[in-house]
């Protein structure tokens, strides 16, 4: 007996999942109060095995509406519970940058362990934090990787490209990507000369006549992908593709890549958006199937 | 060795607020990144004895401003944690009013507790569970109540006012702002149709020719209010005015009380606003104060 519980925000999200999944969906209902305040109902009874699909772009609400769902579903019947959440936000604050700053992403880890005895992401950024493991401590966490079905997706799309990847601590996700047949990749080197002061260094390899696909794994203002298609358009690279995992793109980041040369936006659907052309579904239903929770 | 932490929009009640108690105040430094994360800064050191100043009115970003502070606190020195929160959210929803309802003033409760030692509040609209002890279970729960600042107010603004609450159950809230000499006091009738479906009839005394001041903990959209003032003016009121502990006052709620034919607007400063009259700062530095945690 499981339930897999979703807000009607990812909603088509959680069908295709629970599909996967051959489990039964249930929306929760949500009503928002003029003073922001929110009344969640479950359904009043819940199987033994819950599983709750919330990705946390925008994520402060969410962050609530998890403490709440996690608290509520217990008292309902949910013993084992499970977080499924395509973008995990949080995680780049993973070290005090100056002094007295607070480390969310540990604060938020160890929320997300009191909250739920499973956590599945996707390319959740972990750098000094090795595995999703020590992101929850003493809970189950579980980190996937969208990077080869991006190259997949890539390698279909543009025979031949050259996947640029945003630094060297993605390095590693970049060649995962360009595993496939007749693609190559290279990264930028980032110089951090102060807290907020980063330049970002084209690679040393030459991108005349060549398909660029600019590979990163949360686009945000998308200001960087900017910056590094004007840079490869500049050394005369036949066309750019912007290929990320957590397509955020907040105000007019799509608007600007547009403007600044990039011919296609793709992103995987970890984030709603009408860039979404690869799916993470079938990898997260696996991953859900792997805890072997329905046997219990 | 105390110190007093505070965002910087309740910078000038936490001005107030410090010294009152003599202490020391850092001010938060927060930035919001446009994807919606925020960073926060604080004091490199912290001292054993710190209490963040915190109103939860639009709550759910500043609860997790809440889980991020306290946790950061601690790691850097802070031994015992207050949180005064004059504004307490999410204590209405005290009951599964429907199957499957989360009850949310439950689960904020334990977290509370679990980030804070000790909570101090205002007026915090407590029905079914009885004390604020009971909210942050294991945890000292101060509850603070606002009402004879009130009804001091009203008594020197309204000498002879009538004190109408809303409903049987602030009947000892509004008997307490109406022991000032003077003043005489009535509440409605509010009969529950359904979930949803609320009556509120005006108390059987006569208004006729008399100042009415219309008294609730909390005003949001103020169609209660809105309402009430309707009713007392048909009856003949020489005036009403509108005094609340909280005055959230969503949107146009003043406006439609002014059109309404509401005289004057007022609160305390447990929720910052123009209406603001009556100041909540020298009863919630007693009741740090009586924490007795400096003597640690």
């Amino acid at each position: 007996m499981s339930l897999l519980l979703a807000f009607d925000d990812e909603a088509a999200m959680a069908r295709r999942l629970a599909e996967a999944l051959g489990w039964p969906l249930a929306l929760i209902e949500r009503h928002r109060f003029p003073d922001g305040e929110s009344r969640l109902r479950l359904p009043p009874r819940l199987p033994p095995v819950v599983a709750l699909l919330r990705g946390l772009q925008q994520p402060d609400e969410k962050i609530v509406q998890l403490m709440l769902v996690s608290a509520g579903a217990r008292e309902l019947g949910a013993q084992r519970l499970a977080l499924v959440c395509p973008y995990l936000a949080y995680m780049r604050q993973d070290i005090e940058f100056s002094p007295g700053e607070v480390v969310s992403q540990r604060h938020l880890g160890r929320a997300l362990a009191a909250w739920f005895d499973a956590v599945i992401t996707v390319d959740p950024h972990l750098h000094r934090v090795p595995t999703m493991d020590d992101v929850v401590p003493g809970r189950r966490g579980i980190a996937l990787t969208a990077a080869p079905l991006l190259g997949d997706w890539i390698a279909r799309q543009v025979p031949g490209a050259l996947l640029i990847g945003p630094d060297e601590e993605a390095a590693q996700w970049v060649r995962a990507a360009a595993a496939r047949p007749g693609l190559s990749h290279a990264v930028c080197h980032k110089q951090r000369h102060g807290d907020r002061d980063v330049e970002v260094a084209l690679p040393d390899v030459d991108v005349a006549g060549r398909s660029v696909v600019l590979l990163d794994d949360v686009a945000s203002t998308g200001r960087t992908l900017v910056q590094a298609t004007r840079g490869v358009l500049a050394r005369g690279a036949a066309s750019v593709d912007v290929a990320v995992a957590h397509g955020l793109f907040v105000g007019d980041a799509v608007e600007q890549l547009r403007v600044a040369g990039v011919r296609h936006v793709w992103s995987t659907d970890c984030v709603p958006h009408a860039s979404n052309v690869v799916s993470v579904v079938p990898m997260l239903a696996a991953a859900l199937a792997s805890l072997r929770w329905s046997d219990a």
